[in-house]
């Protein structure tokens, strides 16, 4: 038995350590790839994708017959279903990532030296990107398609739930990268349902260079504990609105009711409001009712709880990601008690403030140091589409490289090119 | 005399986290320390390190007796050894760094949205960066100031051979941070020679955000293996230079002689050449017999160990890093066969070519990804300082976040901030 184990083991090491050089070796071809051919195999996969239509739906019938046996929940069997106008949803995003500006070979920057030299920055792929996903198989087409517009090869690999709607999908992927002349290893897809092939893409130092995980706490909190390779993620949106004395009520309002109700499931949903003292009876009062009107749980301090339709928050209640329709909600004494709150619970994602006081945004705009701050804006704005990046593959809440949404550009990384006429160093 | 063990080291492990905590507390004021503020204390320190010359002469000469009796090579001692004129140098060097622009607040980018929306994207500092060096004391005063330049907190150790001398350097920093009113624990030196402080570090996730490795590849090596914390650092310096057949022989004779013999031991020496079959004959002949006139041992393939004075190679001479006056030389049949080359043997660290062919340099730019390449220039200007990016605490070949010399702009990263009126996502 124990044996056995090794020898799997063993060959899925094998398997994944094939992968990887395969990827590799196509990284240093995409790496000088040209914008119309990457262009070219991204919109020859979307016509592949739109073709292929009715076997991918019947691949993702294979897969919810799986999921029920298995006893998804249905917000589970939702998220993998597939049907005609999500395929087209699929082709219209591979599309939209197909007319993305290239960010591969851009001038970052340039300059001149005294000794002569001329210095330019120019933007490089990564090199090799695994994504390692849970069970909507539309992101083995959006993760794909990202990570070669910006010239990297891609690993995939996609929760075990949506193994054969990947699978039909990744088919319309290679279709687009052969009919382009595009080396067919620049996206592979994991072919096991395997764990162990987890294992081995954390520990991948050797050939992959970044892994982004799309999925629930579980997923990202197991890749950020155990991954050697560098990793594009955030564990939870603890996202904060601070409502302060000098915020225009109805603006308030807005902005709280939209961060709140829009979509409670997103990582920019509001899931703590910090309201100043001196404004608790008027503007607090009034957008905390209106959040109990919409059917939102609202959980507030003991000065709060005594505002009708508010329940008592416990401590568990700071710094809880709800997702769902829920908000806390504290009174703090000024600006500075609102940025203390928030540095000690905020999981540094988005936050905002509500004011038409320049000094207290300014004050609170250079003291968080969250990815994303906003004044007077919905933190359901926090999105690469909606900040004009393109398309996204994920928000990331490290400091280091990619930080808020990133898109294809945040998927480079740049070398210097300097050119000299024989120029020597004295 | 185990428990005494797990004793100590559970209290370095103490003492580290306690330096951590303070180095995070500290990075969160000096995020919002204004320009001014970290001038000031880079001033204070230099003024300080002058003062106190004569006290740091004497704690160097602790450090020399110990160097003696642990019997360190004159090369060693050399590194080691301060005297009036090398604390000269520390002095200027904290002035450039204080001359130098502050990037934190910097407005990298900045954009409106259709909906309404502001977008900046603003420099921050990374936070806490830990910096491992060996013996030169003077990367105590540098690199401290440096870090504290960009606005992070910085924890600094030392090598063992120069712990005196380091400390007394570390106490003229925490004088300009006092002077300006800056936390002492911006700037903190671990104070025990014990060698779990290096783990500990590596280890510090909670923490340091980045570590940089300043030394020899046996520390480099160590950090970069063991390190769960990410690293800036290069481990090798494998430059190439490839002699095109349309090179200009006195740019080609001025380039490699300058690359090779400058300096021998930094990272930026050529260590080896890649000469087009056409010009074996003319230029590849007129650059090495002019190497082995100066006195460089160049060790060629079996064509070119025929030139008399041309010693010839073994397989190990491939991908070697000589930091001596030592060349390894090979024929190559076109550019591409020097770009698989350099692929397969470089570290991604400095490349150049030397051609009047616009299309082979843009080949060898475009299909090699090393931090740096360089066309007719000598690959000893692979420098922060001859750049222009002001002071450097290395260079670095990692793909991620920082590249090439890493300067302050490189030790911070960016937040966006948003400004809305009311706006909310539809």
């Amino acid at each position: 038995m124990k044996d056995a184990q090794t020898n799997q083991d063993q060959s899925i090491e094998e398997m994944m350590n094939g992968i990887g050089a395969a990827a590799k070796a196509a990284s240093a071809e995409l790496a000088f790839a040209s914008a119309e051919r990457k262009h070219a195999a991204l919109i020859g996969a979307a016509e592949a994708v739109w073709s292929a239509r009715r076997e991918i739906i019947a691949a993702n019938e294979q897969d919810l017959a799986y999921g029920t046996e298995k006893g998804l929940s249905p917000a589970m069997m939702d998220r993998l279903k597939l049907d005609e106008e999500r395929i087209r949803g699929i082709v219209d995003s591979l599309r939209a990532i197909a007319e993305q500006k290239d960010p591969v070979g851009e001038v970052i920057a340039e300059w001149e030296q005294p000794t002569g030299l001329k210095i330019r920055r120019v933007r490089t792929p990564l090199g090799v990107i695994g994504v390692i996903y849970e069970s909507r198989p539309n992101v083995t087409a959006d993760a794909g398609a990202l990570c070669l517009k910006a010239g990297n090869a891609v690993i995939l690999r996609g929760g075990s739930e949506s193994f054969h709607s990947s699978r039909a999908i990744h088919a319309c992927l290679l279709e687009g990268l052969r009919s382009a002349g595009l080396p067919e290893a620049a996206i592979q897809l994991v072919p096991t349902r395997d764990r162990e092939a987890v294992s081995a893409m954390l520990k991948a130092v050797d050939y992959i260079d970044v892994i982004v995980p799309r999925g629930g706490k579980g997923l990202v909190g197991l890749v950020q504990r155990e991954a050697r390779v560098p990793v594009f993620a955030h564990l939870e949106g603890i996202v904060h609105i601070y409502i302060d004395k000098a915020a225009d009520p109805q603006k308030a309002l807005d902005v709280v009711l939209n961060a709140k109700t829009r979509r409670t499931g997103i990582c920019g949903a509001v899931e703590c409001l910090l309201i100043h003292e001196d404004v608790v009876k008027t503007i607090g009062q009034g957008v905390l009712r209106a959040l109990v009107d919409k059917g939102v749980e609202v959980r507030g301090d003991k000065t709060l709880a005594q505002i009708p339709g508010v329940v008592a928050a416990t401590e568990e209640d700071w710094g809880k990601e709800y997702l769902d329709s829920i908000v806390a909600a504290k009174v703090v004494a000024d600006v500075d008690e609102a940025i203390a709150h928030i540095r000690q619970y905020s999981s540094s994602h988005t936050e905002g403030v509500v004011t038409e006081d320049a000094s207290v945004a300014e004050r609170f705009f250079q003291r968080i140091d969250s990815a994303i701050l906003m004044w007077n804006a919905s933190t359901q704005f926090a999105d690469g589409g909606e900040f004009g990046m393109g398309a996204e593959i994920g928000i990331a809440t490290g400091k280091m490289h990619a930080r808020g949404p990133v898109g294809a550009e945040q998927l480079t990384s740049f070398k210097y090119l300097v050119v000299g006429d024989g120029t020597t160093r004295a």
